[in-house]
């Protein structure tokens, strides 16, 4: 089923009183519906079929182009291309996506975040056209729910506050915070089917690599180069 | 007005709802509460009043730390020392601090957001004790609000939203999604005081200069080699 356009605008409307850096709001999106569309980007994604199962994929964009061409057109010296620029930028982008969800589920729609985007931003910023200056940071699809999946679990939140200074947990408390997350029978499952010792080692040998976070770093760092942040 | 710790660390609790890489959370928080806390954070953030004013401030920390020990003590190659998992870790990190904001301000609670966290994260680091692969990057002062103030302007949210591909608005488009904000009294009067031509040269030439954001990428990129992420 179709998500109107006028809810979804009406949702990045709101979502747009997330706080940002000096009132700049250093962000686009780029609103995805045709098949076509989707097709170029599903797989950027690795095909993970959300893509062109949504109704409506929206590609969260780190945006300085905007204000900065602002800058040139009223004789400013525009001085937004660095690593600090870019990361206010992210930073805008990100606190207006979240806002973004948060309002859309309440308004009884689903949403994925694809954290893929920033896997290979390069073939992300050809199918979308993202000039210097801009830079995708987040995907978000959406439509409406067909299933109310549980939750899933998360870490005691005990675990991950720290008073007054970071408290570098002992070995004991580290094999603690994760006990709970390695009893579940579906990660004792992972942990079969890929023939490891442990969960920990189905995260790095078999999810998120070295190899593979280092060739994407590399090719992120290049991007970063290409739209003008470095 | 004190604002309870079980209420702080409740909201904590739910906002670590929000989307997470691969259910890894790749955040900490570190809650200032004490006076002496607060004087070591206070001139990190240039002796914005909020800090020293608040009964609580909270940093929100990009951490791939204690995911890293626990691969470490299951004898699995963890391979996140890189930009890639720096990325992916301010991500998780500021979904879940804008989660934080709005449910604090649910709550009743008023929230300031700093976004000078990464203008001196190297002092940060030092004034909170973050160890290797954390990285500060959102700062979050919270109590009970004593005024209303009103809501600051936006863009007009069709300027921000492009269908399929970016669409790089043409000049006269720029200068009128800009002109309401330059048309307002406080920014006149910002030009004014400050004696430029327009707003965008306050911004350029008073609030974000090239020669600032220069010096501080500078300082935010030895700060990522320094704690592990390049």
């Amino acid at each position: 089923m179709d998500v109107e356009k006028s809810l979804i605008h009406s949702l990045l409307r709101t979502a747009s009183r997330a706080a940002t850096m000096g009132n700049m709001q250093l962000y686009s999106v780029v609103e995805t519906r045709t098949e076509a569309g989707k097709a170029a980007l599903a797989p950027l994604h690795f095909n993970q079929p959300m893509v062109m199962g949504a109704p409506v994929v929206l590609t969260f964009v780190a945006d300085f182009r905007r204000f900065t061409r602002w800058c040139d057109l009223s004789n400013a010296d525009a001085g937004y291309d660095n690593l600090l620029s870019f990361s206010n930028a992210m930073t805008d982008t990100l606190l207006f996506c979240q806002n973004f969800c948060t309002l859309a589920e309440e308004a009884g729609l689903g949403t994925c975040f694809l954290g893929t985007t920033i896997y290979n931003p390069k073939g992300i910023i050809a199918a979308l056209n993202l000039p210097m200056l801009t830079f995708p940071v987040a995907t978000i699809t959406v439509g409406w729910p067909d299933e109310d999946p549980a939750q899933p679990d998360r870490l005691d939140i005990e675990s991950l506050i720290h008073e007054e200074t970071y408290d570098d947990a002992d070995d004991e408390a580290i094999r603690r915070i994760y006990a709970f997350k390695e009893s579940l029978e579906e990660n004792k499952k992972f942990v079969e089917i890929n023939r490891k010792e442990n969960l920990a080692q189905v995260f790095t040998d078999c999810r998120y690599t070295r190899k593979d976070n280092e060739a994407m770093s590399k090719g992120l760092l290049e991007a970063l180069h290409l739209q003008g942040f470095m």
